[in-house]
Protein backbone atom coordinates (compact mmCIF):
# COMPACT_ATOMS: atom_id res chain seq x y z
CA UNK A 1 0.00 0.00 0.00
CA UNK A 2 1.53 3.37 -0.89
CA UNK A 3 1.88 5.97 2.33
CA UNK A 4 -0.21 9.28 1.91
CA UNK A 5 1.78 12.07 0.81
CA UNK A 6 1.73 14.93 3.06
CA UNK A 7 3.81 18.70 3.13
CA UNK A 8 4.10 20.58 6.25
CA UNK A 9 4.93 23.98 5.85
CA UNK A 10 5.95 25.75 9.45
CA UNK A 11 5.38 29.74 8.96
CA UNK A 12 6.78 31.98 11.41
CA UNK A 13 7.80 35.55 11.56
CA UNK A 14 11.02 34.95 13.90
CA UNK A 15 13.18 31.71 14.05
CA UNK A 16 9.97 29.05 13.41
CA UNK A 17 11.13 27.11 16.56
CA UNK A 18 7.56 27.36 18.31
CA UNK A 19 5.85 26.36 15.32
CA UNK A 20 7.98 23.36 14.31
CA UNK A 21 8.08 22.07 17.97
CA UNK A 22 4.22 22.24 18.33
CA UNK A 23 3.50 20.90 15.09
CA UNK A 24 5.89 18.10 15.26
CA UNK A 25 4.70 16.98 18.51
CA UNK A 26 0.76 16.53 17.25
CA UNK A 27 2.08 14.64 13.91
CA UNK A 28 4.33 12.90 15.69
CA UNK A 29 0.72 10.64 16.80
CA UNK A 30 0.47 9.43 13.22
CA UNK A 31 2.29 6.89 11.67
CA UNK A 32 2.01 5.84 8.35
CA UNK A 33 2.10 9.19 6.48
CA UNK A 34 5.33 10.23 4.20
CA UNK A 35 5.77 13.89 5.70
CA UNK A 36 7.97 16.69 3.77
CA UNK A 37 8.82 19.23 5.90
CA UNK A 38 9.23 22.43 4.72
CA UNK A 39 10.81 25.47 7.43
CA UNK A 40 10.11 29.16 5.96
CA UNK A 41 11.46 31.07 9.07
CA UNK A 42 11.27 35.04 9.30
CA UNK A 43 8.31 35.09 6.87
CA UNK A 44 8.13 39.09 6.99
CA UNK A 45 7.54 40.67 3.78
CA UNK A 46 4.53 40.67 1.07
CA UNK A 47 7.26 39.44 -1.61
CA UNK A 48 8.02 35.89 0.52
CA UNK A 49 4.49 35.62 1.46
CA UNK A 50 3.51 35.18 -2.62
CA UNK A 51 6.65 32.81 -3.30
CA UNK A 52 4.66 30.64 -0.33
CA UNK A 53 1.93 30.87 -1.30
CA UNK A 54 2.80 29.43 -4.84
CA UNK A 55 5.44 27.09 -2.95
CA UNK A 56 1.57 25.88 -0.63
CA UNK A 57 -0.30 25.38 -4.25
CA UNK A 58 2.41 23.81 -5.64
CA UNK A 59 2.59 20.57 -3.04
CA UNK A 60 -0.75 20.59 -3.56
CA UNK A 61 -1.06 19.56 -7.31
CA UNK A 62 2.54 17.36 -6.86
CA UNK A 63 0.95 15.49 -3.38
CA UNK A 64 -2.64 15.03 -4.68
CA UNK A 65 -3.15 16.62 -0.99
CA UNK A 66 -3.45 19.49 0.55
CA UNK A 67 -0.40 21.14 2.77
CA UNK A 68 -0.88 21.34 6.62
CA UNK A 69 0.49 24.64 7.65
CA UNK A 70 1.41 25.38 11.00
CA UNK A 71 1.75 29.02 11.36
CA UNK A 72 2.82 31.45 14.59
CA UNK A 73 3.26 34.59 12.34
CA UNK A 74 1.37 37.51 13.63
CA UNK A 75 1.36 39.83 10.70
CA UNK A 76 -2.49 39.48 9.53
CA UNK A 77 -1.42 40.73 5.99
CA UNK A 78 0.81 38.22 5.77
CA UNK A 79 -1.54 35.57 7.07
CA UNK A 80 -4.22 36.96 4.59
CA UNK A 81 -1.67 36.18 1.75
CA UNK A 82 -1.08 32.41 3.07
CA UNK A 83 -4.85 32.26 3.35
CA UNK A 84 -5.70 32.31 -0.08
CA UNK A 85 -3.44 29.30 -0.76
CA UNK A 86 -5.19 25.80 -1.19
CA UNK A 87 -4.23 24.03 2.37
CA UNK A 88 -5.49 23.65 5.79
CA UNK A 89 -3.96 26.14 8.11
CA UNK A 90 -3.29 25.66 11.81
CA UNK A 91 -2.63 28.93 13.20
CA UNK A 92 -0.90 28.65 16.85
CA UNK A 93 -1.47 32.51 17.45
CA UNK A 94 -5.10 32.76 16.36
CA UNK A 95 -6.58 29.75 18.25
CA UNK A 96 -5.51 30.84 21.97
CA UNK A 97 -4.36 34.76 22.18
CA UNK A 98 -8.06 35.74 21.90
CA UNK A 99 -8.97 33.47 25.07
CA UNK A 100 -6.22 34.70 26.69
CA UNK A 101 -6.93 38.12 26.10
CA UNK A 102 -10.22 37.75 28.01
CA UNK A 103 -8.99 35.90 30.70
CA UNK A 104 -6.01 38.32 31.33
CA UNK A 105 -8.55 41.55 30.71
CA UNK A 106 -5.76 42.55 28.56
CA UNK A 107 -4.67 43.10 24.82
CA UNK A 108 -1.74 41.10 23.46
CA UNK A 109 1.42 43.11 22.43
CA UNK A 110 1.79 41.89 18.74
CA UNK A 111 5.62 41.52 18.75
CA UNK A 112 7.01 39.23 16.92
CA UNK A 113 10.08 37.98 18.03
CA UNK A 114 9.39 38.06 21.60
CA UNK A 115 9.33 34.42 22.46
CA UNK A 116 13.02 34.12 21.42
CA UNK A 117 13.93 37.37 20.97
CA UNK A 118 15.23 40.37 23.17
CA UNK A 119 17.72 38.82 25.92
CA UNK A 120 18.22 39.53 29.73
CA UNK A 121 21.69 40.22 30.20
CA UNK A 122 21.05 38.30 33.39
CA UNK A 123 19.83 35.17 31.30
CA UNK A 124 22.72 35.74 28.86
CA UNK A 125 24.99 35.40 31.62
CA UNK A 126 23.68 32.49 33.50
CA UNK A 127 23.80 30.70 30.35
CA UNK A 128 27.06 31.25 29.05
CA UNK A 129 28.23 30.54 32.18
CA UNK A 130 26.85 26.98 32.04
CA UNK A 131 27.91 26.27 28.80
CA UNK A 132 31.76 27.41 30.01
CA UNK A 133 31.30 25.55 33.27
CA UNK A 134 30.01 22.28 31.16
CA UNK A 135 32.96 22.54 28.68
CA UNK A 136 35.94 23.28 31.87
CA UNK A 137 34.42 19.89 33.60
CA UNK A 138 33.44 17.46 30.63
CA UNK A 139 34.62 13.70 30.93
CA UNK A 140 36.33 14.08 34.38
CA UNK A 141 38.04 17.59 33.57
CA UNK A 142 38.90 19.68 36.64
CA UNK A 143 37.29 16.91 39.13
CA UNK A 144 38.17 19.70 42.44
CA UNK A 145 35.60 22.23 40.62
CA UNK A 146 32.78 19.50 41.18
CA UNK A 147 31.75 20.97 44.37
CA UNK A 148 30.26 24.21 42.17
CA UNK A 149 28.15 21.88 39.69
CA UNK A 150 24.57 21.77 40.03
CA UNK A 151 25.46 17.83 39.32
CA UNK A 152 27.43 15.14 38.13
CA UNK A 153 26.96 12.80 35.09
CA UNK A 154 28.96 9.58 35.99
CA UNK A 155 28.82 6.14 33.29
CA UNK A 156 30.97 4.47 30.95
CA UNK A 157 32.16 6.05 27.91
CA UNK A 158 29.71 6.36 25.13
CA UNK A 159 26.79 6.16 27.90
CA UNK A 160 25.49 10.16 26.43
CA UNK A 161 27.28 11.94 29.57
CA UNK A 162 28.82 14.57 26.74
CA UNK A 163 25.62 15.69 25.21
CA UNK A 164 23.77 15.55 28.14
CA UNK A 165 25.57 18.59 30.06
CA UNK A 166 25.87 20.37 26.70
CA UNK A 167 21.90 20.08 26.93
CA UNK A 168 21.29 20.82 30.43
CA UNK A 169 23.43 23.70 30.30
CA UNK A 170 22.27 25.49 27.19
CA UNK A 171 18.68 24.68 27.46
CA UNK A 172 17.99 24.76 31.69
CA UNK A 173 21.66 26.71 32.48
CA UNK A 174 22.32 23.92 34.45
CA UNK A 175 26.10 23.60 35.75
CA UNK A 176 26.81 20.23 35.01
CA UNK A 177 29.76 18.28 34.65
CA UNK A 178 30.80 14.83 34.12
CA UNK A 179 32.92 12.35 34.62
CA UNK A 180 34.12 8.95 33.16
CA UNK A 181 34.12 5.64 34.56
CA UNK A 182 36.37 3.15 32.93
CA UNK A 183 38.50 -0.10 33.32
CA UNK A 184 40.27 1.72 35.82
CA UNK A 185 37.94 1.70 38.66
CA UNK A 186 36.28 -1.87 37.78
CA UNK A 187 38.40 -4.16 39.56
CA UNK A 188 36.29 -3.37 42.70
CA UNK A 189 32.85 -1.99 43.29
CA UNK A 190 33.93 1.57 44.64
CA UNK A 191 33.50 4.68 44.18
CA UNK A 192 36.29 6.59 42.18
CA UNK A 193 37.63 8.44 45.00
CA UNK A 194 37.49 12.10 43.31
CA UNK A 195 33.70 11.13 43.59
CA UNK A 196 33.02 10.79 47.04
CA UNK A 197 32.65 14.10 47.87
CA UNK A 198 30.11 14.94 45.90
CA UNK A 199 28.50 12.30 46.22
CA UNK A 200 24.36 13.55 46.38
CA UNK A 201 25.28 15.18 43.13
CA UNK A 202 26.31 11.73 40.98
CA UNK A 203 23.55 11.05 38.60
CA UNK A 204 23.93 7.98 36.45
CA UNK A 205 23.35 7.44 32.84
CA UNK A 206 23.18 4.01 31.96
CA UNK A 207 21.88 1.62 28.56
CA UNK A 208 21.59 -1.58 27.07
CA UNK A 209 24.40 -3.47 26.64
CA UNK A 210 23.69 -4.28 22.86
CA UNK A 211 22.80 -0.16 22.32
CA UNK A 212 26.58 0.45 23.85
CA UNK A 213 28.39 -1.95 21.82
CA UNK A 214 26.07 -0.53 18.11
CA UNK A 215 27.36 2.95 19.67
CA UNK A 216 30.85 2.07 20.24
CA UNK A 217 31.12 -0.25 16.95
CA UNK A 218 30.53 3.07 14.82
CA UNK A 219 33.71 4.76 16.62
CA UNK A 220 36.24 1.77 16.98
CA UNK A 221 34.53 -1.23 14.70
CA UNK A 222 35.62 -4.64 16.02
CA UNK A 223 37.68 -2.95 18.82
CA UNK A 224 37.91 -4.73 22.43
CA UNK A 225 36.21 -1.70 23.40
CA UNK A 226 33.16 -2.27 21.18
CA UNK A 227 32.83 -5.99 21.69
CA UNK A 228 29.32 -6.75 23.19
CA UNK A 229 30.79 -9.16 26.14
CA UNK A 230 32.74 -5.67 27.27
CA UNK A 231 29.74 -3.85 26.55
CA UNK A 232 28.28 -6.33 29.20
CA UNK A 233 30.37 -6.48 31.62
CA UNK A 234 30.88 -2.51 32.01
CA UNK A 235 26.98 -2.02 32.15
CA UNK A 236 26.65 -4.63 34.66
CA UNK A 237 29.28 -3.15 36.47
CA UNK A 238 28.34 0.26 36.95
CA UNK A 239 24.67 -0.61 37.52
CA UNK A 240 25.79 -2.74 40.82
CA UNK A 241 27.70 0.40 41.42
CA UNK A 242 25.12 2.71 40.90
CA UNK A 243 22.66 0.55 43.57
CA UNK A 244 25.06 -0.23 45.86
CA UNK A 245 25.93 3.96 46.72
CA UNK A 246 22.12 4.91 46.07
CA UNK A 247 23.05 6.89 43.20
CA UNK A 248 20.11 7.30 40.81
CA UNK A 249 20.76 6.96 37.26
CA UNK A 250 18.40 6.56 34.34
CA UNK A 251 18.32 4.21 31.11
CA UNK A 252 18.44 6.17 28.43
CA UNK A 253 18.59 3.88 25.75
CA UNK A 254 15.04 4.59 24.19
CA UNK A 255 15.18 8.01 24.95
CA UNK A 256 16.21 11.62 23.41
CA UNK A 257 18.90 13.85 24.95
CA UNK A 258 16.30 16.20 25.44
CA UNK A 259 14.02 13.65 27.29
CA UNK A 260 17.21 12.51 29.85
CA UNK A 261 17.57 16.14 30.52
CA UNK A 262 14.12 16.90 31.59
CA UNK A 263 13.85 13.76 33.52
CA UNK A 264 17.05 14.66 35.05
CA UNK A 265 15.72 17.96 36.22
CA UNK A 266 12.46 16.48 37.31
CA UNK A 267 14.42 13.73 39.68
CA UNK A 268 17.04 15.68 41.38
CA UNK A 269 14.48 18.80 42.33
CA UNK A 270 16.72 20.95 40.04
CA UNK A 271 15.44 24.47 39.33
CA UNK A 272 16.07 25.77 35.73
CA UNK A 273 17.78 28.69 35.67
CA UNK A 274 16.65 29.88 32.36
CA UNK A 275 13.17 30.44 30.83
CA UNK A 276 12.05 30.37 27.40
CA UNK B 1 0.32 50.16 40.29
CA UNK B 2 0.00 46.84 41.61
CA UNK B 3 0.49 44.41 38.56
CA UNK B 4 -1.44 41.44 38.16
CA UNK B 5 -0.48 37.97 39.62
CA UNK B 6 -1.22 35.05 37.38
CA UNK B 7 0.59 31.22 38.13
CA UNK B 8 1.06 29.39 35.13
CA UNK B 9 1.08 25.38 34.80
CA UNK B 10 2.47 23.82 32.48
CA UNK B 11 1.25 20.25 32.49
CA UNK B 12 2.95 17.00 30.28
CA UNK B 13 3.08 13.05 30.35
CA UNK B 14 6.68 13.87 28.91
CA UNK B 15 8.58 16.32 29.30
CA UNK B 16 6.88 19.61 29.39
CA UNK B 17 8.52 20.61 26.07
CA UNK B 18 5.89 21.06 23.77
CA UNK B 19 3.89 22.53 26.57
CA UNK B 20 6.00 25.24 27.67
CA UNK B 21 6.84 25.92 24.47
CA UNK B 22 3.22 26.89 23.50
CA UNK B 23 2.86 28.91 26.76
CA UNK B 24 5.78 30.63 26.62
CA UNK B 25 5.14 32.23 22.79
CA UNK B 26 1.91 33.30 23.92
CA UNK B 27 2.40 34.91 26.93
CA UNK B 28 5.57 36.93 25.89
CA UNK B 29 2.74 39.00 24.42
CA UNK B 30 1.72 39.96 27.58
CA UNK B 31 3.33 42.84 29.57
CA UNK B 32 2.44 43.98 32.30
CA UNK B 33 1.83 40.58 34.76
CA UNK B 34 3.72 39.22 36.98
CA UNK B 35 3.98 35.61 36.03
CA UNK B 36 5.11 32.18 38.50
CA UNK B 37 5.52 29.72 36.32
CA UNK B 38 5.16 26.22 37.41
CA UNK B 39 6.02 22.98 35.58
CA UNK B 40 4.93 19.88 35.76
CA UNK B 41 6.08 16.78 33.59
CA UNK B 42 6.01 13.45 33.78
CA UNK B 43 2.18 13.48 35.04
CA UNK B 44 1.50 10.14 34.57
CA UNK B 45 -0.74 8.84 37.56
CA UNK B 46 -4.03 9.76 39.25
CA UNK B 47 -2.38 10.55 42.60
CA UNK B 48 0.14 13.14 41.40
CA UNK B 49 -3.00 14.45 38.97
CA UNK B 50 -4.90 15.00 42.46
CA UNK B 51 -2.17 16.74 44.26
CA UNK B 52 -1.75 19.04 41.04
CA UNK B 53 -5.01 19.46 41.18
CA UNK B 54 -4.94 20.91 44.88
CA UNK B 55 -1.75 23.44 43.65
CA UNK B 56 -4.24 24.61 41.28
CA UNK B 57 -7.07 25.91 43.59
CA UNK B 58 -3.83 27.02 46.07
CA UNK B 59 -2.50 28.91 43.69
CA UNK B 60 -6.20 30.45 43.25
CA UNK B 61 -6.50 31.62 46.33
CA UNK B 62 -3.73 33.31 46.65
CA UNK B 63 -3.45 35.15 43.44
CA UNK B 64 -7.07 36.13 43.80
CA UNK B 65 -7.03 34.94 39.71
CA UNK B 66 -7.32 31.75 38.62
CA UNK B 67 -4.02 30.35 36.82
CA UNK B 68 -3.67 29.29 33.45
CA UNK B 69 -3.06 26.02 32.51
CA UNK B 70 -0.79 24.98 29.40
CA UNK B 71 -1.74 20.96 28.75
CA UNK B 72 -0.54 18.51 26.21
CA UNK B 73 -1.96 15.38 28.62
CA UNK B 74 -2.99 13.19 26.28
CA UNK B 75 -4.55 10.63 29.37
CA UNK B 76 -8.58 11.35 29.69
CA UNK B 77 -8.34 10.44 33.08
CA UNK B 78 -5.81 12.40 34.22
CA UNK B 79 -7.04 15.51 31.99
CA UNK B 80 -10.91 15.16 33.79
CA UNK B 81 -8.97 14.94 37.38
CA UNK B 82 -7.34 18.59 36.24
CA UNK B 83 -10.42 19.81 34.98
CA UNK B 84 -12.34 19.90 38.66
CA UNK B 85 -9.65 22.28 39.61
CA UNK B 86 -10.77 26.40 39.75
CA UNK B 87 -8.44 27.05 36.46
CA UNK B 88 -8.37 28.34 32.91
CA UNK B 89 -7.03 25.21 30.76
CA UNK B 90 -5.79 25.58 27.08
CA UNK B 91 -5.43 21.73 25.62
CA UNK B 92 -2.97 22.04 22.87
CA UNK B 93 -4.07 18.52 22.13
CA UNK B 94 -7.90 18.38 22.27
CA UNK B 95 -7.52 21.78 20.59
CA UNK B 96 -5.71 20.88 16.96
CA UNK B 97 -5.41 16.85 16.81
CA UNK B 98 -9.33 16.64 15.98
CA UNK B 99 -8.58 18.93 12.87
CA UNK B 100 -5.59 16.87 11.55
CA UNK B 101 -7.43 13.74 12.44
CA UNK B 102 -10.28 14.88 9.99
CA UNK B 103 -7.88 16.09 7.55
CA UNK B 104 -5.73 13.05 7.24
CA UNK B 105 -8.17 10.55 7.66
CA UNK B 106 -6.98 9.09 10.20
CA UNK B 107 -7.56 8.44 14.36
CA UNK B 108 -4.31 9.22 16.04
CA UNK B 109 -1.94 7.36 18.06
CA UNK B 110 -2.47 8.67 21.65
CA UNK B 111 0.91 7.63 22.82
CA UNK B 112 2.59 10.14 24.96
CA UNK B 113 6.13 10.78 24.30
CA UNK B 114 6.01 10.05 20.66
CA UNK B 115 7.84 14.13 20.25
CA UNK B 116 10.79 13.56 22.12
CA UNK B 117 10.74 9.90 22.95
CA UNK B 118 12.11 7.25 20.80
CA UNK B 119 15.16 7.79 18.91
CA UNK B 120 15.91 6.84 15.59
CA UNK B 121 19.74 5.63 15.44
CA UNK B 122 20.39 8.11 12.18
CA UNK B 123 19.38 10.79 13.82
CA UNK B 124 21.56 10.00 17.09
CA UNK B 125 24.88 9.44 15.54
CA UNK B 126 23.91 12.83 13.29
CA UNK B 127 23.53 14.51 16.70
CA UNK B 128 26.21 12.79 18.33
CA UNK B 129 28.89 13.09 15.25
CA UNK B 130 27.89 16.97 14.99
CA UNK B 131 28.44 17.56 19.08
CA UNK B 132 31.87 15.80 18.36
CA UNK B 133 32.89 17.92 15.62
CA UNK B 134 32.04 21.52 17.47
CA UNK B 135 33.77 20.37 20.52
CA UNK B 136 36.92 19.21 18.19
CA UNK B 137 36.67 22.51 16.46
CA UNK B 138 36.11 25.34 18.62
CA UNK B 139 38.26 28.12 19.47
CA UNK B 140 40.56 27.45 16.29
CA UNK B 141 41.64 24.07 17.12
CA UNK B 142 41.94 21.86 14.30
CA UNK B 143 42.01 24.35 11.46
CA UNK B 144 42.88 21.66 8.98
CA UNK B 145 39.43 19.91 9.22
CA UNK B 146 37.36 23.04 8.85
CA UNK B 147 37.31 21.71 5.08
CA UNK B 148 34.63 19.10 6.93
CA UNK B 149 32.64 21.93 8.49
CA UNK B 150 28.90 23.06 7.44
CA UNK B 151 30.26 26.59 8.56
CA UNK B 152 33.14 28.04 10.50
CA UNK B 153 32.17 31.11 12.45
CA UNK B 154 34.39 33.61 12.66
CA UNK B 155 34.33 36.79 15.14
CA UNK B 156 36.21 38.46 18.20
CA UNK B 157 37.31 36.86 22.01
CA UNK B 158 33.70 37.14 23.48
CA UNK B 159 31.87 37.71 20.36
CA UNK B 160 29.59 34.41 20.73
CA UNK B 161 30.72 31.71 18.88
CA UNK B 162 31.20 28.86 20.77
CA UNK B 163 27.45 28.93 21.97
CA UNK B 164 26.19 29.43 18.88
CA UNK B 165 28.59 26.34 17.54
CA UNK B 166 27.15 23.85 20.26
CA UNK B 167 23.32 25.36 19.62
CA UNK B 168 23.74 24.37 15.94
CA UNK B 169 25.06 20.85 16.14
CA UNK B 170 22.84 19.85 19.44
CA UNK B 171 19.50 20.84 17.66
CA UNK B 172 20.52 21.11 14.00
CA UNK B 173 23.26 18.40 13.71
CA UNK B 174 25.55 20.86 11.87
CA UNK B 175 29.00 20.69 12.09
CA UNK B 176 30.51 24.17 13.27
CA UNK B 177 33.68 24.99 13.44
CA UNK B 178 34.93 28.31 14.88
CA UNK B 179 37.98 30.66 14.50
CA UNK B 180 38.62 33.45 17.04
CA UNK B 181 39.80 36.72 15.24
CA UNK B 182 42.74 37.85 18.09
CA UNK B 183 45.25 41.07 18.16
CA UNK B 184 47.73 39.12 16.02
CA UNK B 185 45.53 39.48 12.80
CA UNK B 186 44.56 43.46 13.46
CA UNK B 187 48.00 44.97 12.18
CA UNK B 188 46.27 44.78 8.57
CA UNK B 189 42.96 43.41 6.79
CA UNK B 190 43.67 40.38 5.73
CA UNK B 191 41.91 37.16 6.59
CA UNK B 192 43.67 34.51 8.93
CA UNK B 193 45.74 32.33 5.99
CA UNK B 194 43.70 28.93 7.39
CA UNK B 195 40.68 30.78 6.74
CA UNK B 196 41.31 31.39 3.17
CA UNK B 197 40.18 27.77 1.69
CA UNK B 198 37.40 28.09 3.63
CA UNK B 199 35.94 31.19 2.54
CA UNK B 200 32.93 30.53 1.49
CA UNK B 201 31.98 28.72 4.85
CA UNK B 202 32.91 32.05 6.74
CA UNK B 203 29.97 33.35 8.90
CA UNK B 204 31.14 36.40 11.32
CA UNK B 205 29.43 37.32 14.43
CA UNK B 206 29.79 40.79 15.77
CA UNK B 207 28.22 42.80 18.26
CA UNK B 208 28.21 46.75 19.92
CA UNK B 209 31.11 47.77 21.23
CA UNK B 210 29.07 48.59 24.43
CA UNK B 211 28.03 45.20 24.42
CA UNK B 212 31.11 43.37 24.15
CA UNK B 213 33.04 45.47 26.23
CA UNK B 214 29.83 44.66 28.82
CA UNK B 215 30.43 40.87 28.72
CA UNK B 216 34.15 41.05 28.51
CA UNK B 217 34.17 43.31 31.56
CA UNK B 218 32.18 40.16 33.76
CA UNK B 219 34.90 37.91 32.77
CA UNK B 220 38.23 40.08 33.24
CA UNK B 221 37.56 43.50 34.96
CA UNK B 222 38.82 46.65 34.04
CA UNK B 223 41.67 45.05 32.33
CA UNK B 224 43.05 46.37 28.64
CA UNK B 225 40.98 43.27 27.12
CA UNK B 226 37.44 44.48 28.46
CA UNK B 227 37.87 48.42 27.94
CA UNK B 228 35.79 50.56 25.52
CA UNK B 229 38.27 51.38 23.23
CA UNK B 230 39.97 48.29 22.57
CA UNK B 231 36.52 46.77 22.31
CA UNK B 232 35.50 49.83 19.84
CA UNK B 233 38.74 49.21 17.76
CA UNK B 234 37.91 45.23 17.77
CA UNK B 235 34.78 45.45 16.26
CA UNK B 236 35.09 48.12 13.85
CA UNK B 237 38.09 46.00 12.63
CA UNK B 238 36.42 43.19 11.97
CA UNK B 239 33.48 44.27 10.66
CA UNK B 240 35.66 45.77 7.90
CA UNK B 241 37.47 42.45 7.25
CA UNK B 242 33.83 41.05 6.62
CA UNK B 243 32.95 43.54 4.23
CA UNK B 244 36.21 43.69 2.48
CA UNK B 245 35.94 39.76 2.14
CA UNK B 246 31.99 39.62 1.42
CA UNK B 247 31.60 37.43 4.16
CA UNK B 248 28.11 37.76 5.64
CA UNK B 249 27.68 38.72 9.48
CA UNK B 250 24.91 39.14 11.91
CA UNK B 251 24.96 41.67 14.75
CA UNK B 252 23.69 39.73 18.09
CA UNK B 253 23.68 42.36 20.24
CA UNK B 254 19.93 42.22 20.63
CA UNK B 255 19.00 38.38 20.00
CA UNK B 256 19.26 34.93 21.80
CA UNK B 257 21.61 32.03 20.52
CA UNK B 258 17.97 29.98 19.51
CA UNK B 259 17.23 33.16 16.88
CA UNK B 260 21.20 33.56 16.40
CA UNK B 261 21.47 30.30 15.00
CA UNK B 262 18.13 30.03 12.91
CA UNK B 263 19.20 33.24 11.22
CA UNK B 264 22.72 31.18 10.52
CA UNK B 265 20.84 28.42 8.91
CA UNK B 266 18.54 30.62 6.75
CA UNK B 267 21.06 32.97 5.59
CA UNK B 268 23.95 30.08 4.16
CA UNK B 269 20.92 27.71 3.40
CA UNK B 270 21.95 25.39 5.67
CA UNK B 271 19.96 22.35 5.29
CA UNK B 272 19.22 21.77 9.12
CA UNK B 273 20.12 17.03 9.61
CA UNK B 274 17.83 17.17 12.55
CA UNK B 275 14.16 17.21 13.05
CA UNK B 276 12.17 17.56 16.47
Amino acid sequence: MNRQKRTVFYLSDRTGITAETLGHSLLTQFDSIEWEFINVPFLDNIDKARTVLKQINHATECDGHRPLVFSTLLNPEILEIIKQADCRIFDFFETFIRSIEEELHQPFARMAGRSHGLQHHLAYFKRIAAINYVLAHDDGINPKNFAEADIVLIGVSRSGKTPTCLYLGLQYGIAAANYPLTQDDMPTIQLPQVLESVKSKLFGLTLTPAQLHFIRQERHPNSQYACLTQCQHEIRWQESLFRLFNIPYLDTTHISIEEISAIILDRCGLKRQLYG
